[in-house]
Formats: C-alpha cells, structure tokens, sequence
C-alpha cells in the first residue's frame, strides 16, 4: 500500500504498520523477527526509558486536519486529513542533560544510502541542532545486510553540500563504514546507540 | 467547536485553528491580537530559532490513522482517523547543549490552575525528564489577566502529588506567583520564556 504526500513524493509509513511487522526478508529468514527499524528503535528508546538511561520518544507524523466529525456522546472522527513532510527530525530527547536529536532510514540498497531519504527541511534542522550543542546524528540501515550505522550529522551534512555542489546523490557504503559506526544489534536493546554516543561524547 | 478523545476527555486543539486566530477577549478588546497560547509560543520558537538562540518546536498533534484513499497520481486521503492523548508534553528542543521541555496551558479561572489541564502521562515524562537532567517547566497562562508564567517542573509535581494525597485539584494564582516566575510579554519575542531559563540555569 504505497501513497504520496501532496507534492507528490511517496509516503513510507513510519508509524508501527501491521503489515509490515511480519514481513518475510528477501532470503526467506524471519530473521530479527522482521521488524521495522521503527519498531526496533522505538522498543530500544523504551527499554532505555525504563531503566532511566535516557529519554528519547518518536515524534507523532504530522498530519494537517481538515474536517472532523464529533458525534454527541463519542469520539471525534478525523474524517479528512492530509500527510505532511516533517519540519525536524524524527526522535529526540535527553541523554544526561544533553540533547539528543537524529533520523532513521533504511535502504535496500546494496552498495549506497541514497541522500533522497533525507529531505532539505531536515538537513536545515540538522545544522541548527549542532549549532545549538546539540548532538545530531542519522542512523542508517542496510537491511540487505542487517547492517546498522550511527553517522554523526557533522558527516552526512559533508555529504549532502557533496551532492548540492554537483556530486553523487548518495554515501557510498564504504564511506558509511569508515566514517559511521556500526551499532551491533542485541536483543535487549535491539539497537543500543547510546553505546556509540558514550564512545563519542563522553 | 468541541469533540472528545474516544476516552471521552474533551479535545482541546493544538494546531494553530482559524477559528481561535481572531478570538474576541471577553473584556471586548482584541488585546495581544487575539494570539492564543500556542501562536504566541510558535511565533517565539521561530524568533528564538532564526536567530540562533534556541531550537524548539512543537510536536504535531498525535493521531491514530485508521484507513487511508490514495487516488493514483494525487495526495494519499486520510479518510478516517482519531486524537490520541500525548505520551510526552508538546514543546521540546535545545538550548546551549541543553535539552528543554515543557508544557504550555491556559485557563479562564481567575483564582487558580486547574491540575486538569494535564495527564498522568506528562506528570510521569516530566519526572523521567528531570532524573535525566533536562530542563522541564510548564508554561500557565492565566487568560483573564493576560499573564504568563513560568513554573518549574519540580513545583508542579509538588502540586501534582499534594492532588493525588487528597489535596486541592489546583494550583492557587498566589502559589503560581510564588514559585512560579511571571514572563514579561512584548513584541518580539511574544514570551520571552528563555530570559528566565537564563536566570534559573546559567
């Protein structure tokens, strides 16, 4: 089930989606239970919750209303509504006081991450996190792979000028693997990120 | 125009609403230009943000999708949807490394908040906020007097847990001007809300 925000770009669902939390990997494993990168990294974000190691929530996709109905006595039924491409970044919160802000993509992509999974909005956003001190960074999957990296903003920002200024309009995987790190995945948590930023910041 | 959330809780919008925009004050003077809350804080984000002194946005309003039209070749539909209650409170963001968070609410009552105004949820975010050493407050206006102020996260849930002991089911006005810090409305910035995170926190 595939549709397109109103310019036309094509929506890719970021909120939990029944149909894809089984879905069969190409090479007929059922391996990592066939989760989403969402699902993995918002199970992740609440087992650090639990354990007050950090706070960090998804943001809810942001949907412009047009017409609601409310009948007497019941819920409000949104009966109109449009998708809107998002103005920030997806996850953010507090990790010892300090701000932690990121976007997650995966690609099926074998040898790049192509930069169309970010969009200008968030790349704007990226650079005013790290100017406020922020710490701002995208994590990648290759879900060929079952590969996931942390690629600090600073980088992918490097990328994105690369692509503006007349280059390739993507990162090529070996650069993903020398200037990212690798999150190895668990169980408990899936994606322990926080690992990677711990080793950079503290 | 009032709806529910399917809880039955009366749904208060967030999102910027024409018909709020030019909202006549009950003394008859459009005072403040008739601004509700939310403007008045989005339009200070945006001063804060331009400028590089804060970068703070709203969350988009959380909302449970339940079936969606995409016509071929134009925007995806959203037929049939409802309000969900917030996990989190609605502004966050960054200022000097720091993560900031809070709440903004109004009210009518010219003798006291009313605890209502907020969740168990957000209640319980806030503490989890604090423990991680974020910056947490809530941002109270009182409508009748055109006065903002600021209170501490710390306050409320002294207030939040004196309620939940048998206590009163608000703030008294007099307990907000004590422990809670009046901001100074003006211009530009409308609520120059981080003049007094200055003041607490540097």
């Amino acid at each position: 089930m595939n549709f397109n925000y109103p310019n036309g770009k094509r929506y890719i669902p970021r909120e939990p989606d029944s149909e894809n939390k089984l879905k069969k990997k190409k090479n007929g494993s059922y391996s990592n239970r066939g989760m989403t990168l969402e699902e993995d990294l918002n199970e992740t974000n609440e087992y650090y919750r639990v354990r007050n190691i950090a706070v960090i929530h998804k943001k809810p996709t942001p949907v412009q209303i047009v017409q609601v109905d409310y009948p007497n006595r019941s819920a409000a039924v949104i009966k109109e509504a449009y998708f809107k491409l998002a103005s920030t970044t997806d996850y953010n919160g507090v990790y010892k006081g300090k701000y932690i802000d990121f976007e997650a993509k995966e690609t099926q992509n074998p040898t790049s991450f192509p930069l169309k999974n970010f969009h200008q909005h968030q790349i704007l956003h990226m650079e005013e996190v790290l100017n406020q001190g922020g710490i701002c960074f995208v994590i990648l999957r290759f879900t060929r792979y079952e590969q996931v990296f942390l690629l600090e903003a600073k980088h992918l920002l490097t990328f994105w000028e690369r692509m503006t200024n007349g280059g390739r309009k993507s990162i090529t995987k070996e650069e993903v693997e020398q200037q990212g790190h690798q999150i190895p995945l668990g169980f408990q948590p899936r994606i322990d990120y926080i690992k990677i930023i711990d080793k950079l910041h503290y």
